[in-house]
C-alpha cells in the first residue's frame, strides 16, 4: 500500500454567517444576527481536509500557525495519540497557553481528517453502537425577556411544547442571576413543579441550575427534585470541589451528574468517579479536550458501569453519544420559545440532529464529524484574518 | 455513499499447520510438531473477510454457527458496540456459555475486518501512539528438558543471550511446579538473582511467577526483587482475591503488575485499580475479552495515570501496545533456549513481532491485526470439521 498520509498544513479560515449553531446561539427576542465564526481545516499530503468549527478567539490563525501548525505537520494522519500527547505536554510551562477550547477543535478536526479518509461517519469508528439516539430538550437559561423563560409559567408551557413536539426528555437551565437577582433554590423548585405539573409523570425531567449555591441549597433543592421525580440534578454546585459533590452524592438519592467544566479530561472524570462524587459522569467534546477524551471518559465509565452523559449538542456530541450504550442521551438544544432551533445557519447545510417525532435523533452516514458544512458558502464568506 | 457494509456470514476452518504461534507455542526440547489450528472468518455484504486465529477447543464450527452467527449476520460491520453488547448479554443464563477465548476471537476478527475494509493497520485505527515498541524477552516457564530452563544458572545464561541479541528488558517466568517440586520462592529468588549478576544493572527484569504462592511467601519474594531491582512482580498470589493484591501493594515498593486472568474484561481492571490492588494494569486480547475491552482499560488506565501493560504475545497485543503510550512494552515470545521464535509456522508468511537488534519490534503497516496469514496455505491445509 501507499505510504501513511502525513498532515501537511494547518489553516484557520474566518467567515461570515449567522447565529444558530452550538458555536453561535442565537440571542431570544433578537434577530439571529450575523456572526464571525472560524474554520480550523488540516490537509493532509494527499489533499483530504478535515475541519472544526469553532469561535474566533478559540481559532487565532497566528496561534494555530505559531503554536499548533509545528507540532502537526509532517505527522501521520492516523497518529492521534502521538499528536495529542505532544500537543498536551506543550501546555506545560509555556507562556502561549492554548485554551483547552483550542485543542478541543483540534482533535476534532482531526477525527474528521480521519474519517473522511476512511469513508466512515465518526460515530461508527468509535464503536457504532446506535443509528439512532433519543434526544432531550435542553432549554436555554431563565431570562427576563418578553415571551421568554421568565417564571415558572413560562417553562411549564415551553415544557408541554417541548413534549408535544416529542421529547421523552427534558432539561430546565433555570436562572442564573444575570439581571442582579439573587440566586434562589425555591424559584427553581417552582420552576420544575410547574413543569412537572404541566407534562405530567411520563416525561422525564432534569435540572441544571444556578451553579455556586452552597452545599445545603443545593441539598435542599435536589431533594425537592426527589419528591418531583426528577432524572438527575446537575452542576448546583462549583465544580473546583469535588468533596461538595461527594458530600451531596452521599446525601442525596436522586442522580449527581457532572463533572462538565473541569480541566484534566479523562482523567478529572476518573478522579471524581473513584471518589463516588457523582453517580453519572459527564463530559463534552468542545471544552473537555474534543473526542479522544471523551472516548476515554466512555471506556473509563464503561469500566465502571456508570453512564457517561456528553455535555452540549453539536456533531461530536452526536456522534460520543451513538458511539457507545454509556450515555443514554443526546442534549438537543439549547432551545427557547424564541428561537428557531430548526433552520440551519447559512454555512450548514443540515442541521446535524434532526429531530424525528418519536423524540429522537438519527445518525448520519456521512463520512467525518457529521458537521454538514457548506464549503462553498464558506468559501464566498471568509473575511481576512483579525 | 453506499449503504454501511453487514456481516454476511461467520465461519470456522481448521486447518493443519505446525507449532510456532502464541495460539500453539512449540514444546522445548521436542520437534515443532504438527497441531490443528481454527480460523475464524467473518464475510461482508462486500466480500471482505476479517480473522482471527484460535485453536479449535476456541472454535468450534458448531457453536460458532448455532450460538454467534445469529447474533453477527445480517449486522453492520461498524456496529462493534451494539455487536459486543448482545454477545455479552447472551453470555448471561444461558447453557451454551461461550468461553471468553472465543468472544476474544470474535472481537478481533471483527476489528480485523473492519481495518482491512479500512485499508488501515488495527493499530493506527486505535490510536497510532507509536510505530515502533521496546520488546521484552519473555521465557517460558522454568522446566527438567535436558538444555532447558532447569535451574538458576540456566536462567542466568539465557537471560545473557537474550541480552545480547537486543532486548532491553526481560521477565523470567520460573518454576510452576508440574513436576512434583512444591512451590519454591528461594529457587525463584536464586533464579532472579543469577539473571541480575549475569546481566548486570543495565537491562531491565521483571517476574513472572508461580501463581499461588501466599501472601508472605509473595511479600518475601517481592522483597527480594526489591533488592534486585527488578521492575515487577507478576501474579505471585491467584487473583481471585483482590485483596491479597491490595495488601501486597501496600506493603511492597516493587510494582505489582496485574489482574492478567480474572473474569470482567475492562470493569474488573477499573475494580482493581479503584482498590489500589496494583500499580501497573494489565489485561490481554486473547484471554480479555478482545481489543475493545483491553482498549477500554488502556483508556481507564490513561484516566487515571497508570501504566496499563498488555498480556501475551502475538498481532493483537502488539497493535495495542503501539496504539497508546500507556503500555511501555510488548511482550515478546514465549522463549526458550531451545525454542526457534523467529521462524514462522507455515500458516504465516512472517512473524508479527520482527524484533530489531535495539530490542524494538516496528508496526506493519499493512490493513488488519496484523497477522500475516497465508490463506492459501490454510486453504491448501483444511480439514473436515470435528
Amino acid at each position: 500500500m501507499a505510504g501513511q498520509p502525513v498532515i501537511e498544513s494547518v489553516e484557520v479560515r474566518i467567515f461570515s454567517t449567522e447565529r444558530g449553531t452550538v458555536h453561535a446561539q442565537p440571542v431570544p427576542g433578537q434577530d439571529r444576527g450575523g456572526v464571525d465564526l472560524a474554520l480550523l481545516v488540516l490537509r493532509d499530503s494527499d489533499g483530504q481536509e478535515g475541519y472544526a468549527v469553532g469561535q474566533p478567539e478559540v481559532l487565532r490563525p497566528a496561534q494555530l500557525r505559531d503554536h499548533i501548525a509545528p507540532l502537526l505537520v509532517g505527522r501521520p494522519v492516523f497518529g492521534r495519540e502521538a499528536i495529542l500527547a505532544d500537543v498536551y505536554r506543550r501546555q506545560r510551562g509555556q507562556q502561549a497557553h492554548l485554551p483547552e477550547r483550542t485543542i478541543c477543535r483540534i482533535d476534532v478536526a482531526l477525527w474528521d481528517l480521519q474519517a473522511r479518509r476512511l469513508g466512515q461517519p465518526v460515530w461508527r469508528l468509535l464503536g457504532g453502537a446506535r443509528p439512532r439516539v433519543p434526544a432531550y430538550a435542553s432549554t436555554m437559561r431563565g431570562d427576563d425577556v418578553p415571551g421568554g423563560l421568565t417564571d415558572p409559567r413560562a417553562f411549564a408551557d415551553f415544557a408541554v411544547a417541548l413534549a408535544e413536539r416529542g421529547y421523552r426528555a427534558i432539561k430546565l437551565h433555570t436562572w442564573h442571576p444575570a439581571y442582579g437577582e439573587e440566586p434562589d433554590p425555591r424559584r427553581d423548585i417552582a420552576a420544575c413543579q410547574a413543569a412537572r405539573d404541566a407534562v405530567g409523570p411520563r416525561v422525564e425531567l432534569m435540572l441544571d441550575p444556578y451553579h455556586w449555591y452552597s452545599r445545603t441549597d443545593a441539598l435542599s433543592l435536589g431533594r425537592a427534585l426527589e419528591e418531583l421525580g426528577f432524572l438527575w440534578l446537575e452542576e448546583p454546585m462549583a465544580e473546583t470541589s469535588m468533596a461538595a459533590y461527594r458530600w451531596l452524592s452521599d446525601n442525596l438519592r436522586i442522580p449527581v451528574v457532572g463533572p462538565e467544566t473541569v480541566a484534566g479530561r479523562s482523567q478529572a472524570r476518573a478522579d471524581w468517579i473513584a471518589a463516588g462524587a457523582t453517580a453519572i459522569s459527564r463530559i463534552g467534546p468542545l471544552n473537555g479536550g474534543g473526542i479522544t477524551p471523551c472516548l476515554k471518559a466512555l471506556h473509563t465509565a464503561d469500566s465502571f458501569g456508570m453512564n457517561c452523559e456528553i455535555h452540549g449538542s453539536g456533531a461530536a456530541s452526536l456522534a460520543l453519544v451513538a458511539a457507545t450504550n454509556v450515555s443514554r442521551w443526546y442534549e438537543r438544544g439549547m432551545l427557547h420559545p424564541l428561537v428557531d432551533y430548526e433552520t440551519p445557519p447559512p454555512h450548514l447545510r443540515a442541521i446535524v440532529d434532526p429531530l424525528d417525532p418519536d423524540g429522537t435523533v438519527p445518525l448520519s452516514e456521512e463520512p467525518g464529524v457529521g458537521e454538514h458544512l457548506d464549503l462553498d458558502y464558506i468559501e464566498a464568506h471568509r473575511k481576512a484574518a483579525y
